[in-house]
């Protein structure tokens, strides 16, 4: 999984009948000590995130579809995890409720 | 998913036979503002999208075989979804109505 | 699916048994206007493409074994489809018969 | 598979509900003779593999359901194996236990 | 498929069960012209390749499983072939006798 942050929603009426109800965040991918990727992935989200907060995304089609309700979706990324903290060697690198202090 | 414009068409007499009938559009990737991406795709459409339409693509063949009609075919990229808005922070970065105005 | 020109053969005796009889094909990957990109592929062949051809490729070994024949084989990449023409925009990139002409 | 280095971890309370007691790893890369490498990955731990470990990750989501109780989770990585050596040519590149002394 | 030339291996105790009895090879991966690249892949080896050898990797867990013996294993990497000969054009880029005669 990688590590990324919500940054917005992409909205799309005329789309694969199986994705109605679908909530789709645009995310930007950050490195393991948090710092901003030029990489950005659009995952279907069931967890629940909201703007600026930290998630873990899966990317595969495999795997999206082993989240409950995505079984017939054509989905290649999904948020699987919202994070509450990251720990690399013994710092702690992320603390969601610092962050939202 | 990726966010792509539809650039094209790939036409294609000598093929596997599970592709009869199967619509390819050649499509430029957009980075998460707009801008074009160096990286190009062709994938298999099924939600009627046009050239300069912005779509979502989904990039698996786990994936691809969920969208109806798909399941036997041997595909690795498929466009899910016309975007119709994209949100950024609370920046609107596309509107598909302002494109075609 | 990307866009690869056949350039030749690997040839293997030793392999796993399911290979037997299966034809893999040295592609170059070409950019969406037609210029070769650094990238290669080892792909099984079952449309019958011949050097300098442009074909389409598969990269998922979910979609490979979505070829007939090749249900239980352990590939990544299948060729699966010869091409005609590649239209961008309105400019027609590549057109098989004139390139044979 | 990719040799990596256990880094830390990432702890998620507000998850999909198969992640539920599934450890995961925050892990660095390596090049094949153990340098570091700028990628990481975040992948579910079965081995019980401890922070400075070398491992070997597997990325695929068919790979990862392949490990007991893993079966129904939206994983894209897991680690499958803690390295005791590697060998390349006829250098001994890697050795757990000169790694502890 | 990539080609790839064996360099050495990597040894485990602490794994996943499913894994006892898998060789995992480390493989430098080539180009097509037979130059080395920077990228490695450890992959479970079922054809008997020894160091030296240039192979023919599969890397999808989806073609991995599809290798007899591999069907419950959570690999990402397989050597499906060792490569006798590779035709680019009209040239003879690899010949296996020769490289060893």
């Amino acid at each position: 999984m990688q590590i990324a942050k919500v940054r917005g929603t992409v909205v799309s009426t005329q789309k694969d009948p199986s994705l109605r109800g679908t909530k789709l965040l645009l995310l930007q991918l950050l490195d393991e000590e948090g710092h901003t990727l030029p990489e950005y992935e659009v995952a279907a989200d069931s967890v629940g995130a909201g703007v600026d907060e930290w998630v873990l995304i899966s990317r595969s089609g495999h795997a999206a579809c082993r989240v409950q309700g995505n079984e017939d979706r054509p989905l290649d990324a999904v948020v699987v995890a919202i994070i509450d903290t990251i720990y690399l060697e013994k710092r702690q690198i992320y603390n969601k409720r610092e962050q939202y202090r």
